[in-house]
């Protein structure tokens, strides 16, 4: 089998960092694999897990790789650019898995030189779980992998990013920047923000104690918990690299709640059973569309915790 | 093995209610299991699903039990216990498994004879799913079954009930149904209300289609799908019976949400980093309950349909 791209290098060796390095080593998309992290404790991971053939903490070792994927919180992203994207050989491609997209390529754009490429994308796919050792090879299989090339953006080079997601198992669906931020804003961005902000009002309360919270979670509040682990710097930098896209979706957010609330203050049933009815459908049209499972459930571990290091997450009972 | 109680009656064979009755035939904890329910439907799958010794669309048919487990919507409980409770016979329970208590006892109370007994529970367990088919005999294992016996309950008859969850594999607490409300209000209704209302949100944009939310729901939508997938009916009857606790719970999630969105918008990127690592802790506690699984992974299936009916369900592709 040839391998798809020569070298692909790959900042940041996170939970989608190392699944990329997983994904492509296990389906020989590449021919080697180069990792850079900032963090020491990272690239001894990675280096422990064997994810990639070279390691730095100096993201200058991507330099030279046919292919570089910053897999960065979005707001780093400028600052690795600027380390990465002068070192990029002739021919070379930049991309990313941002999850915020006009933004990201408003930071990496000047820092590409003419003869390279931009080809920003994002795979709508992870756990709540960080690091390394939470990257899981099938990550990426039968998700949405969204590309937004630039207008100007080099034919051939937006269809080595497409072949590459499609080659680790993904569906690709190309929209502009703005649409992406958009469409992210009210399938992601919003529904994080509310999880977050229930967690957080639950624990602040003064007459249902965060020992209750906890042991009652099995009605529903469970879900928002396991949303609400979620990496805190990735989070608040999309926030705030999405501002407007979330708040607009936020304020359409919040008047549905205020009629909602109305609804139950005037003890308007009929109002109710009929947004409570609307909304199955939109979880047959999930299923349907095969996007009811987080991964295949043989990936994941049975109550991995995603806030320990990784040691203690192994002693952990289920 | 002794059964514990000698007949059970259920009122309601939907997800609850067969999920009791397939509970205590596997573990023997009653002689006889009467079944009713108002659909014709579903008293026939309870009988092809040979869930009970007697099953009838009338609810008079478990008034000699010794023990009756009501099992309908909230709002539907007065008038099950208008059928039910002057049937009952002396020493006999009337209990429910209600995920609102205050306004389920006001409702049932008038309706218990003197020589009987009202003990109100409420397990907090259940997945999206509705209807007989649904069921599982390990739905309520290592979950939470509260407790909120009226002041000058029967101690005897409560230690009954409580045996009765602990022999399907629960853990009892036992608390006011003032308290219950109000903890049951943060860890189940406005959770259930927020997923509600941005999936209807969503499905109400213009400049986002309907289908691109159902593709990309992977980035945490998803989630939000599966809790709004709930029954509507039951639902509704929640929130219009627990409407001070919903409304005050709502309230501080309201002004928690309106800080967070002016961190948004003013930038304030340690407002959120803050908030995010805190919550954090939360799901740490929710995983070293043990309460992170919706139920024993083998006993659901891999993507199974709230809301069809089980024929079509069934066909339905993983």
């Amino acid at each position: 089998m040839t391998a798809l791209i020569d070298s692909i290098g790959i900042v940041g060796a996170g939970h989608i960092g190392s699944s990329i390095a997983r994904a492509v080593r296990q389906r020989g998309l590449a021919r080697s694999i180069a990792i850079a992290d900032a963090s020491d404790t990272v690239c001894e991971r990675v280096a422990a897990l064997d994810l990639a053939d070279a390691v730095s903490t100096d993201a200058a070792i991507v330099g030279d790789c046919d292919a570089v994927i910053l897999c960065v919180p979005v707001g780093s992203m400028g600052a690795v650019g600027e380390i990465v994207g002068p070192r990029l050989k002739p021919g070379a491609i930049l991309t990313d898995v941002g999850s915020v997209k006009a933004a990201v390529i408003a930071a990496l754009a000047p820092h590409v030189p003419a003869h390279a490429h931009l080809v920003p994308a994002h795979p709508v796919a992870g756990l709540e779980h960080s690091g390394p050792d939470s990257g899981l090879a099938e990550l990426f299989v039968n998700r949405w992998c969204i590309i937004t090339p630039p207008p100007d953006a080099d034919k051939a080079a937006v269809a080595k990013i497409e072949a590459l997601w499609r080659g680790m198992g993904s569906n690709v669906e190309v929209m502009t920047p703005e649409h992406h931020d958009r469409v992210l804003a009210i399938t992601s961005h919003v529904p994080h923000l509310i999880a977050y902000n229930i967690v957080g009002t639950a624990s602040d309360l003064e007459k249902v104690t965060e020992k209750e919270v906890i042991k009652f979670s099995a009605g529903g509040f469970r879900d928002f918990t396991r949303i609400a682990a979620s990496d805190p710097v990735m989070w608040r930098d999309i926030f705030l690299n999405n501002r407007e896209a979330v708040l607009e979706m936020l304020g359409r957010f919040n008047e549905d709640l205020a009629a909602l609330q109305r609804a139950i203050r005037w003890g308007d049933g009929e109002a109710l059973l009929k947004l409570f009815t609307r909304t199955r459908a939109i979880r047959r049209g999930v299923i349907e569309a095969g996007q009811a499972n987080a991964v295949p459930p043989v990936a994941i571990g049975p109550q991995a915790d995603p806030g320990k290091p990784v040691a203690a997450r192994r002693r952990a009972k289920a």
